[in-house]
């Protein structure tokens, strides 16, 4: 069912807009008991809501986290919002795992994506 | 002139919508002389853009790094992507420093902001 694919080093691509980002910055608390488990339990959770796109996530060493998760639609996010499990998981990251966090909900109106062209080890003809 | 606070590990905070994100996403590829630089640079650049709010930032030591910087409006970001410091150092990064990246510009709708109240240690009176 929720098969999950490695995690590779790559950012989520560039979709067809619109559709919605959910910018997620997080600073911790002292306090991080289970903290690593319900995290791993979300980011399996959110992949079930229709619509989710991918998701993009790194932290510093200091504690500051940022995750960019994509959205097709506002119903995706609606849904996740109302999901029974991960309102569980705020509440007890409210009152344990944060220190202070920001959410901010956006429609993404352009995007665009780069891949560098491998380097061939041929020369150049001529 | 561009005098800027010491980084704190805090979270940028909400904004009274709408107003603007870039999420941009990075993988580095091998070759990053002059990166470190140039970046310190375009984060002090930035700063001087009119309606330019803030900005996240967290990398993995992997390679991927999230950035999340916060725009008043449109015209804020039309003019960070017109300035000519900025056009030379995204050539850069297309041709050195990235491996793959992916730009997300989305309209905030709504966000929102938690703080963990101190932890007082008064016991609580009755």
């Amino acid at each position: 069912m929720s098969e999950h694919p490695e995690v590779t080093v790559a950012p989520v691509q560039a979709f067809e807009p619109p559709y919605y980002v959910a910018v997620f910055t997080t600073v911790s608390s002292e306090e991080q008991d289970g903290y690593a488990e319900t995290s791993a339990r979300m980011q399996e959770l959110v992949q079930e809501v229709p619509g989710f796109l991918g998701m993009d996530h790194a932290g510093t060493p200091g504690g500051l986290s940022v995750t960019a998760a994509y959205f097709r639609d506002a119903d995706a996010l609606t849904e996740w919002r109302g999901n029974a499990e991960h309102r569980e998981a705020q509440k007890r990251g409210r009152a344990e795992w944060y220190q202070s966090y920001t959410l901010h909900i956006a429609k993404v109106e352009r995007s665009h994506a780069f891949t560098r062209a491998e380097a061939t080890l041929a020369p150049e003809a001529g």
